[in-house]
């Protein structure tokens, strides 16, 4: 037994209209990534000055209540900004995370003198 | 055998200029991650508009051809912001993944009419 094949759907990509607001918006994602990266080599930055003041001056990398509020404040700005909280936790997990694994990467090829930890790169 | 316990580390955090360095380097790094939170949300937003447009004229949520470009797009701002590329395609990525999942668990409420898809929420 075969279905009938379904009848052929017009294109919806021929709509100027839908074509031109599908455009406007990924125009807006793709200015908003754009700044968003910029913003992330910016955060960089600034964490590879805390891992080099921590290295420098012997503390220790990780600081686990300064994450714990970090994640409350983000959790909150979240909300604020109506975006879910459990996603701004998740993505400042993975941004930590990810840095974490960044400086250890450099730090075993010995092209720069940050210390890794839990969190340094984050704080 | 016991080994001779350690002499006691002066505290580094005791040392005012330390102290007050630390303080400015997460002090930009929590005005980063506020900036980063907001446009988050607001990429969120334009995310759920592609969504909403794909499902109310049926075009497909995937499109694996704008990611590439998105991809290679952001690996070349990363460059040029001396952000690692590789750390800026597993962030969007993870973006990515975590916006479809969102949606995904959105659309099982039944509270939004967003349809997930590989690209839709990217797009």
């Amino acid at each position: 037994m075969t279905a009938s094949p379904a009848p052929a759907a017009p294109d919806p990509a021929a709509d100027p209209a839908v074509a031109a607001e599908l455009a406007r918006l990924r125009q807006s994602i793709d200015n908003i990534d754009a700044a968003l990266v910029h913003l992330l080599a910016e955060r960089f930055k600034a964490t590879q000055a805390v891992g080099r003041l921590k290295a420098d001056t012997g503390l220790p990398p990780s600081d686990p209540d300064r994450e714990r509020r970090q994640i409350s404040r983000l959790r909150e700005i979240a909300v604020e900004a109506q975006l879910d909280p459990e996603f701004a936790e998740k993505w400042f997990t993975f941004v930590v995370a990810e840095v974490i694994h960044h400086h250890e990467r450099i730090a075993q090829s010995g092209s720069i003198d940050v210390v890794p930890g839990a969190d340094g790169p984050a704080s």
